[in-house]
């Protein structure tokens, strides 16, 4: 990277706002908070002066603790807001209830909603630092940070990287972030799933598209497979999870038959259908890592996007 | 105020139990907590070594926040117990729950209830400090004490202010503490609102009633619109949403043929019913003044009550 | 206790596993908790640079808040893990979901669940120490351990007490976990209540069975009455709550009668169903000692097992 670079950017919204350089500069940082986090003490109070507020509209237990144990080990104050409690059942506009928490005093606000755009809306209402962490089918941007890490960290490079990814492709903002980072990073990826399942104008992507599993197993280097959403099978993407597990979940076999690639999920799996209990379980995938790195990378964000804020 | 004044209260149960003086006390400290908000490092370890329960059996993600925020930048160790999770549901008495906390070595307790009377029930039940957080139509002391902040803090006075109160008067806990402080400190009052919406006994309250919202706005300084309870349609309070927006929101031509009145609300705002979208973003409105002056006013209530606790 | 005796335990999973030796230790370390509960400040930073996951799949305010409040006085950082809200409804495996928080560098989790084994089968999948906070019906160690305390506390010794327990034996793992405790501590036990609420193999267990209330009361040193689950009324265990009251609940004229027994109870209290209210209110009832003594004692726990865990 250049010596003459900086990082300029006061939210992370996606990775389409985020340059090659951007992205580089966020997993460096990254490495010095993983080696933080296996310390024995893996805390530094980076942020102790600052208030940040976790606005989840939607579930995620995974997703916000390890935002919250980010903002922890850096001392900062948090504040939890989960919407089945809050005023949006009581009819008050997005905008009033970000102002409302802009106006106690908060410094950063991580936000997760159904709605595509959000996070960009809130940059417009209040001057807070605002981190997608997951907006309706667009974005979720420090996933796709965490999974480049985690390739970085296993394979020495992203450049070049052959990278597949299985599933439900259409609906998956996961996808969508790691496309549009992978492809600045100079990986070659692969999209493999039922064809119901992928988008509409997949050609235009920039991507591989395959539909035969064992083909895509063969060539990649890393293959990510997606959680199917049980709550999706009413609207019959695909007849049954027994046949979704018989063309597209990764087995044993695969493992024997191609010695290379390695195994990554963004979780939570569902054993059986995405992949066999042994699959998940084996040297060769990286799950486990994926989670571990998540708290590194959303630390790495933390610092940065709040670096110029009260210097 | 006379300087041999000293401040007595061990509880904030509501504005009728605190004299002119002490809500004039309350309300110089809050100037101390509001600089303390405003920088860089908005924290002062007054309450460092206290514990907090804030026991809210009715949701309020707006006022719990706000408590929490005062709580946690003074220091304090913070418990939140909300009672859809709790042995409420399992047939535990108000007393029962109350003593067990203590038991705990809890120092305060910011209690919301929906029966009016609990906080000072629990004062009869244990030694902690208890800071009503708004028990049913009772009172809302702390809400009442922001608005009178914001009120000073903007027109300088209190005492001859020219205060207009719109909307469901008769169920409202916010009004009640608003009458008997403002009333405390010389402000003059006019509640206004459908007739439906009116207190049985209005006439004895000592305040001016109206239900002309032209006329009441001409003569206000300060108005504050209430919260619309939709869910309070069902009992056909007024015909409908609209037809209150018709005769009692505030509108955009309303700020120009009455140059001079403030605008509040206690949140969160129904847009288009209590007052147009325009309106509550004008710089007329100091609604987010409010917000942030909670903070301020509940830092100054808690370090008071606290006041002779361990000195 | 021998001098050269040492705590080896890195979990607490149920009274079963631990001897003599161990419960006393535990006991004794809780005494200097306790003091320090006594203090002006309560506090103290033994695990200051841990953080703990509370993992609670069924609802339990009480334990929850006690654990809570022992591990922030000790200066631990704590994630809160309701099952409602998790992964554990998005199908996601028991064994997934720990493997996951431990890969966020947790030091310890305290779970509750309502399978029996499930704190074991933890042990089996990750590095961090397990407390059980309650498994299914078969052990509540801390909740033994806090009850055996404070009988210490109160009358001297736990060897050769005389210990009833009244209510509900078969379903309770309260009552396995005190029979293990107090047998290993030298106490002597009779378990009292309707006969469709005893165990089937109640001969097996090495205590007394008594389906007489007033010759039970007449016998003990401490009595121990169970929280009447009311939603078993269903299961049809016994006709009414008020036969329950009138055939084995505690009243005045057992306290007048029969002067000597002190009187212990969980929580939360049906008064009126296992007490008379006044009972609870009497001076013979030390229910909210057993509280307070609950945050020592879990305190103690937290200390002693990871004990040797970052020195």
């Amino acid at each position: 990277m250049s010596s003459n670079y900086t990082f300029s950017h006061k939210h992370l919204l996606g990775l389409a706002d985020y340059t090659k350089a951007d992205i580089e500069h966020v997993l460096e940082q990254a490495i010095h908070f993983r080696e933080i986090l296996d310390r024995p003490v893996p805390k530094i109070p980076t942020l102790r002066d600052k208030t940040i507020v976790n606005l989840f509209y939607e579930n995620s237990t995974r997703t916000r603790i390890s935002f919250e144990l980010a903002q922890r080990r850096m001392g900062a104050d948090v504040v939890n807001f989960a919407a089945s409690n809050s005023s949006a059942k009581k009819g008050e506009s997005l905008r009033d209830t970000i102002q409302n928490i802009e106006s106690m005093k908060i410094d950063m606000v991580v936000v997760r909603h159904q709605s595509p755009g959000v996070p960009h809306y809130l940059t417009r209402c209040v001057d807070a630092h605002i981190i997608n962490a997951g907006d309706g089918a667009h974005e979720h941007p420090t996933q796709a940070l965490l999974d480049m890490f985690t390739m970085k960290q296993q394979l020495g490079k992203i450049s070049g990287l052959k990278v597949a990814i299985i599933g439900d492709i259409g609906n998956s903002r996961v996808v969508r972030s790691n496309i549009i980072g992978l492809k600045k990073m100079g990986a070659e990826i692969t999209l493999c799933g039922p064809k119901t399942m992928m988008p509409l104008f997949v050609k235009d992507l920039g991507v591989n598209v395959s539909y035969n599993l064992d083909e895509t197993l063969g060539w990649a280097d890393v293959v990510m497979a997606l959680r199917i959403q049980l709550e999706r099978m009413e609207h019959s993407l695909f007849p049954s999870l027994r046949e979704y597990h018989e063309q597209f979940g990764i087995k044993q076999e695969h493992l024997e038959k191609y010695p290379d690639f390695l195994i990554m999920h963004p979780g939570p799996i569902n054993r059986g259908v995405e992949m066999e209990g042994d699959v998940a379980d084996s040297d060769r995938a990286i799950i486990l890592d994926q989670v571990t790195n998540g708290v590194a990378v959303r630390m790495a964000v933390l610092y940065l996007v709040s670096g110029g804020l009260r210097v």
